[in-house]
């Protein structure tokens, strides 16, 4: 019998990348005339005649840097050899299980069984599945209309599955949640797009972001045609969170005629790893309560956190221990069950938690969420799990500590050396990624590197990255993706690769640095 | 042993949408202070102040009616015998598994199987699965990298998985399909949104629409700021689309200065169930192509065909066969695995393959799914599922042909007994529903009842659906939803309660407008 457990552990050594097949019936279909025939498609529709906020759009994190590695990974399988390294590592986007990080098996477990109920009436079924894994789906059936995971759901997810997201939050703030303010979603982006959507009415709206963000926030205020107004983060204090920069930022918008409507907040930061000390995020929700801007929490990396000094602490917990409740305060909260120690990226699943919006406003969010319909089941499942994990005493619950413990120990071995590694290098310099999953160097590059950029039309950061690239099979994201201080250099790095892949990624990385500074040393 | 079988046959025979229990936590977090803190919320974010695209947007569908359904279902639940009838039946939407449709056992398994794919390393799985979803599972982890089902794939979707899909469009047409033209999305819904967001750039940009129209067209148009160019199907023929319908409003709206962009055909017709004839299609894409016009086909009835006189043809395969390739029209078809003989609704999804665009605008269409990095995996698997079914020889060939057939000849069956009915009841006329899942009756309504709409503000067919909400707990959704020649009422009401309900439907339906009639005959 062929084994997934023993085959997947050699794809992953193999490169775990590299190894997938086509589907045997493909030549049939996929004739080089058929994929040569879009290069002379003429047709009504050119780049000129398409909507301009979709040109304006950029979304980095698959970006230009990204194409160019699918490329090269296709000529490595077509001509192994054909290029310096074996594999290509994907160090661009935070997508733990595609470097190799293993599911949790009770969450897979339930999965399974509400995608095939059926399997609950065989009488194997307790040789396959673990006993609250069978248990804990039973519960969910029982709170689905007529048992059919193949439904349409309410369109803010399922009531039961919402009160059991509600009980987790309650459980992790100490304050009680509504199952009635969540909004369940095909991860967090589409519901970062509800609210763009809802609250830009032209480039006169404003969206203040932080300065590195994650370039889904720039993308849906270009797509949804606001204006994005930046505030900078402090790179020499850890990436520190300014009130002052908040204010004066404002400011310069509103004296230009930008109707400021919100603060994004990332906690932890992404691209810049810091988690926000509770002090910081009690002045953040005074300063948008003072000004009258919606506070949009993205809290996805809620369970990555590495340091020991600090703690994830959600916006609704802080506003509530203030005494703040729905009618100080407009917050949304963004979850997701693409991060923490889960990382289920390809299941879809997310929440948003909507509080101090007027019933009438909240009918205009249902209203949006309706026209798609409802977000799909087990990404809904799934958001009730990671909200509700195995408890102590349950038979899954061991094995669960020790899957979760192991990839969050894991983690935060692999930030501390790959930043050790940065910092390590000539003229490289990296804050500590206190949460999150990535590193966000800063390269202080030479002035003959800068020109050697210039003269292929790239920012420094691009031409460092496609060069790390071309020359390791490593892909980071540019600095320049998620916006810096102008004049200032950095690249993303994700912390993802197994840890076993780490000691080459570092040698790799070094011998590149090295040879780079001494090609460009001024 | 508490069995899953016996508990869903149980559910479904006390009405499947009033038995689902609350998680046992929910009363800890959902406190009614909570719930009732909404109301008193102010906050920056009024109705004057969200975008006002937003305001503009509706979606009948999941419209006031369908909360008022909601709303009853609570009491009903509260307080049993509070209402005439002891369950709502939802027949506003086209969503078989909630009404009681079991899903195809080997999509299900193969989907399990895929969701734990550690179960193929257990020595019992034989017992639990058939052979050949064993071995479709393994086919598919084989074309996903790392075989990680939980990884984010391709923004366009897992690439062997696409190979998949375009064989099995090849295979349904006759003429080879192209991977790379497939976009997987969550659905069709975020698809439609895509080229909606592409193409609309401004209010003078107007796409043509049936009317009747699936309201997703107009939800999105309005969403994303453009002009909905609406032509009338003609009820008389069956709801025949004539070319010089077409001709007239394209004219009429380009001598309004509006810039038509492109043509929603929707085949097999949603809410008009119509079949078109392979000649009409011939004639709406020499149409497109003469006049410029993008060919957006909703295909997502395509296995659902309820005569013998009629086949489903695919706009491609027809275009194909007229000889026209990428440069003479540009195609996008939208696909489903929410409707046909599936009806995986909650699976969340659906393909749209676009042909004959520019290799930048393609670029530009990649971009934006990009920006929501891929759609849920889940629903890709199925989607490669339904377009690659059991094959003749397989293991479950026979059992998995007796589902499909056996829901598409009840579906027939019940349609025609709907059809009937309406037919039978004074100053209704009802088209057949050749395919599709709707039957979209005309309601001649008495003087005395349009005056009793209008006196509580209501459209007559809206007035119409209200009453008969309240009197029977049949819940349609008014013709006005979908538009409608202006004067004529209908309402859209689904063939999808189970057949063995069909009768008291109808005994209900027919007793409701007996008695309608009877008070406001003129």
């Amino acid at each position: 019998m062929r084994r997934f457990a023993a085959e997947r552990a050699k794809r992953l050594l193999n490169g775990c990348l590299l190894s997938s097949r086509s589907w045997p019936s493909a030549s049939l279909c996929s004739s080089p005339a058929a994929a040569a025939s879009v290069d002379s498609a003429a047709g009504p529709v050119t780049l000129d005649t398409i909507n301009p906020k979709v040109i304006k759009c950029e979304y980095a994190v698959r970006g230009e840097i990204v194409s160019h590695a699918q490329r090269l990974q296709e000529e490595l399988q077509m001509k192994p050899g054909s290029h310096p390294f074996e594999e290509i590592l994907y160090c661009n986007i935070g997508n733990p299980q595609s470097l190799g990080q293993q599911p949790i098996t009770f969450f897979r477990e339930v999965l399974a069984l509400c995608d095939h109920p059926l399997l609950l009436d065989n009488s194997e079924a307790p040789a396959l599945f673990s006993s609250d894994a069978i248990e804990r789906a039973w519960k969910i059936l029982d709170v689905i209309p007529g048992m059919a995971t193949g439904a349409y759901s309410h369109s803010q997810g399922i009531k039961g599955l919402r009160d059991a997201i509600a009980a987790g939050i309650a459980a992790r703030d100490g304050f009680p949640a509504n199952p009635d303010d969540l909004f369940l979603t095909d991860g967090a982006s589409p519901a970062v797009h509800m609210m763009m959507q809802l609250l830009i009415r032209s480039e006169k709206d404003g969206i203040l972001c932080p300065i590195p963000q994650y370039p889904l926030y720039s993308a849906s205020i270009a797509l949804h045609g606001g204006s994005l107004v930046p505030y900078f983060l402090d790179e020499s204090t850890g990436w520190g969170l300014e009130i002052s920069e908040l204010k004066k930022q404002l400011e310069d918008a509103r004296s230009k005629g930008i109707t400021v409507r919100a603060l994004v907040v990332i906690n932890p930061g992404n691209p810049t790893g810091q988690v926000l000390a509770e002090e910081n995020q009690k002045q953040i929700v005074e300063f948008c309560k003072t000004e009258g801007l919606v506070l949009l929490a993205d809290e996805v990396y809620q369970e990555n956190i590495y340091v020991d000094d600090k703690k994830f602490n959600s916006f609704k917990k802080i506003a509530r221990s203030m005494g703040y409740g729905d009618k100080d305060l407009s917050l949304v909260s963004f979850q997701s069950v693409s991060k923490g120690y889960y990382g289920e990226c390809g299941k879809r699943g997310g929440y948003m938690e909507v509080t101090g919006f007027s019933a009438e406003v909240r009918e205009q969010i249902y209203k949006v969420a309706s026209v798609n319909l409802c977000s799909n089941i087990s990404g809904q499942i799934l958001a009730s799990l990671v909200m509700n994990p195995p408890e102590a005493g349950d038979e899954s619950y061991v094995p669960y500590i020790a899957e979760k413990d192991g990839i969050l120990t894991s983690l935060a071995r692999r930030a501390k050396a790959l930043e050790d590694a940065f910092n390590s290098l000539e003229g490289v310099t990296c804050n500590k990624a206190e949460g999150a999953m990535y590193l966000f160097p800063r390269l202080h590059l030479p002035n003959k590197a800068i020109e050697a950029a210039k003269a292929v039309k790239a920012a420094p950061d691009a031409f460092y990255a496609r060069r790390l690239l071309d020359t390791t099979g490593i892909v980071v994201v540019p600095g320049s993706g998620f916006g810096q201080v102008p004049g200032t250099w950095h690249i993303r790095c994700t912390i993802l690769p197994q840890e076993d892949k780490i000691p080459a990624i570092i040698s790799r990385l070094k011998a590149f640095h090295e040879s780079f500074m001494e090609e460009f040393r001024d």
